[in-house]
C-alpha cells in the first residue's frame, strides 16, 4: 500500500484541489459523452445481461481510480443517461423499475469525505469503495459497467529497477533504461488491472476507458509526462544547488507514472484475452477550456501535490512548486506543445 | 440534510474521537456476538436466499450507522464467521466460492477517510455509503444482511414541535410534551427505516440489531439521554449565567436523540409488517470495560462533539465540554447509575 498511495490527487477544496483544477480532465470527459451513449447503445445487450423486459433491473456501474468530483460525478451521469435510454428504446421496457448503484473508487489515500459531500442530486445509489485498481476491489460478476477516465497511466509503483539504480537523477526522460522499466512496469499493471475486472464484470459488461497516450515514435521528452518529468528534475537539482534541497532526498524521488504509446495500449488489451475490443477511437487532447499559465500550473500541482508532499514534506513542497510553477510560466508554450502532442484514445472492451 | 448532519460520531484521531472512545458500545458488540452467531446459523436460510449448493455465492452484508472503526470491522467479523460456518455447516458447500461484499454506512459527514484507511486486513470488499439510514441506501433487493448497532436511537431530527416552542429550556426531560414529541419522532423515523430496509433486503434477508432502550415505567431523567439532557441542560443554564453563552443559542440547542422504551421498539417492529420478528432478548447493558469519570466524558464527548460544535463553534465547544466533565466527575454515580438502568435489546428481524 505504501507504494499505492504515491498518487492521489489533491483533496479538499483548497486553490490547488482537484476539484477546482481539473478542466483538462473535464474536456475529455465532455469529449467522450456521445461515444460513451453510441458504445452503450450499441454494445450494452440488455437480453444477454439477462434483463428481461418484466423485472427490476439494477444496473451497477463502477468509476475506477475517480478521484474527488466533480468529473467523476459528470462520467456516472452520462453513463446512466445512455443506459435509460438503452432500455426506452428497448420495446416494452419499464423505467421505473430500473434503478442504478454507482461506486466510486480510488486510493485509501483519496478524499473521500469530499467525494460524498459534492455528491451531486442524483438517481443513483452511491458507495466509495477505496484501494487500487490494480488489485480486485469488488465481488465475483458484481458490475455491469466499468468506466476508467485519465487514470490507466498511474502505476502501481515506481519500477524496482529504477528505484534501484538512484544514482543519477532518474528523471530524465532520455535514459532509456528507464523508459524501458516503466513500459515494462506499465504492461505489467495492465494485467492485473484486466485480470482483477475480467473477475468483476458480468459476462457481456463493458468498460469504458479514456486514455492519454503518445503517438508511436515521439520521444520521452515531447510527452506531457516526460516534459514534466525532465522540468522537475531540473527545478529540483536548482534547489539542491541553492541548498534548499538535500541531494539524496532529490534523487530519490521518482513519479509512477508512465504515458504509454497507442500501440502498447492495444497490445495490452489483445494480449488479455477475457475481453473482445468492441472500439478503440484516437483524438487529439481535448482543449476546449483555455490554459493560462496559472491554471496549467494550478492543474499539475493538483495531480502532483500529495506526492511531492509525501516525499518532500509541507515546507519544502511549497518552495518546489513555486520554482516549478516559475519555469511553467517561462517555458508555456513548449508545454502546451506536448500537451498537443497527446492523444486521447477511447476504447469499449466487453467482457467475453 | 442539514439536520441529519446533526448526530455524527468524532472522527480523526483525537483524543476525543470516536475510535478511540467507543469501549462501551465494544462491549455491547462483543456481548451480541454469540447471539449473532446463532442467529445466522437458526435463521439466515441459504436455500431460500437462492444459494445453491454448485455456483459462487456472494453475501452483501451492511453495517448501518457504522460510525468509524473499529466497532463496526468487529460486527462485520462477527457475521461474517457466521455465515462461513452456516455454509460449512450446509451439505456440498464450497467455502473458497463464497465472496463478501461489506457496505459500511453512515452520515455524509462521518469521516469516511478515517475508516478507510483503518479497515483491517480482511476478506470481505468493502465499500462506504453515506446517508441517511431513514431513507433508501441500497437498490431494491440488494443486500442479504443489515446490520445496526446502537445507532436507532439517532433521530433524523429534532421533533418539530420541540424547535417550534423553543421559549424554555427544552432539554429538560421532565416536560412531557417534549417527550412525547420525541417519542412520536421515533415511531415515524423508524417507519421510514424498515420501510427502506424492507426495499433493500432480499426476501429471508436478516436485519439484526443491537439497540440501546429504558425499561417500561422509569422515568425520562433516569435514562442515560435524560441525564445527559438535565445535565447539558444545566452546563448551558451556567454558562449563560457566566456570560459566556447567548441565551438564544442556548435554548435553540437540542439533541435529535431518544431512547424508547422497550414496549415503543417491539410496537415498532410489530407494526410494519414487512419483518417477521425471529428473536428479541433483553439484557442488561454490558459494563465490562471500567469506566472512570474521565473515559466516561470522553464517550460523551466522541458521541456529541459534532452536535455541539456545529451549533456553538469550536471555542464555545471546548468551553462546554470542560464544564459538561466537571459535572461528570461531580455526578459520576449518578452517572453510572442510569448507564445500568439501560437496557439492551438483540433483535433478529427476518424480510418476509
Amino acid at each position: 500500500m505504501a507504494s499505492s498511495k504515491a498518487f492521489t490527487m489533491a483533496g479538499g477544496d483548497a486553490a490547488y484541489s482537484y476539484t477546482k483544477n481539473s478542466t483538462i480532465q473535464r474536456d475529455g470527459v465532455d469529449a467522450v459523452k456521445e461515444q460513451i451513449k453510441e458504445a452503450i447503445l450499441e454494445k450494452f445487450d440488455l437480453n444477454s445481461l439477462g434483463f428481461d423486459t418484466s423485472s427490476t433491473a439494477v444496473i451497477k456501474i463502477a468509476d475506477l481510480g475517480c478521484s474527488v468530483g466533480p468529473n467523476t460525478f459528470f462520467s456516472i451521469q452520462n453513463i446512466i443517461e445512455a443506459v435509460e435510454l438503452k432500455f426506452l428504446q428497448a420495446k416494452n421496457q419499464n423505467l421505473s423499475a430500473l434503478e442504478f448503484q454507482a461506486f466510486f473508487n480510488d486510493h485509501y489515500e483519496n478524499d473521500f469525505n469530499i467525494l460524498f459531500k459534492t455528491l451531486p442530486p442524483r438517481k443513483y445509489f452511491a458507495a466509495g469503495v477505496p484501494g487500487s485498481f490494480h488489485g480486485r476491489l469488488f465481488p465475483k460478476s458484481s458490475l455491469h459497467l466499468a468506466h476508467v477516465s485519465y487514470a490507466l497511466h498511474f502505476l502501481s509503483k515506481v519500477p524496482k529497477e529504477v528505484v534501484d539504480r538512484n544514482k543519477s537523477n532518474v528523471l530524465n526522460s532520455s535514459d532509456k533504461e528507464v523508459v524501458e522499466a516503466y513500459s515494462t512496469q506499465f504492461k505489467s499493471d495492465m494485467e492485473c488491472f484486466l485480470n482483477a475486472r475480467a473477475e468483476e464484470l458480468v459476462p457481456g459488461g463493458l468498460m469504458l476507458i479514456l486514455a492519454a497516450a503518445v503517438p508511436d515514435g515521439i520521444s520521452a521528452s515531447d510527452t506531457m509526462a516526460g516534459l514534466y518529468n525532465d522540468v522537475m528534475g531540473s527545478c529540483l537539482k536548482d534547489l539542491v544547488k541553492m541548498g534548499v534541497l538535500g541531494e539524496e532526498k532529490a534523487k530519490s524521488f521518482n513519479v509512477p507514472v508512465y504515458l504509454a504509446t497507442v500501440t502498447e495500449v492495444e497490445a495490452v488489451f489483445r494480449t488479455n484475452g477475457n475481453f473482445s475490443i468492441e472500439k478503440m477511437e484516437k483524438f487529439a487532447q481535448p482543449m476546449k477550456t483555455p490554459l493560462s499559465p496559472e491554471s496549467y500550473a494550478l492543474a499539475v500541482r493538483a495531480g502532483g501535490d500529495g506526492l511531492i508532499r509525501n516525499h518532500f514534506g509541507d515546507e519544502l513542497a511549497e518552495q518546489i512548486f513555486n520554482h516549478f510553477n516559475t519555469n511553467v510560466e517561462q517555458n508555456f508554450p513548449k508545454f502546451l506543445g506536448v500537451l498537443r502532442n497527446n492523444l486521447n484514445l477511447f476504447i469499449v472492451l466487453k467482457r467475453i
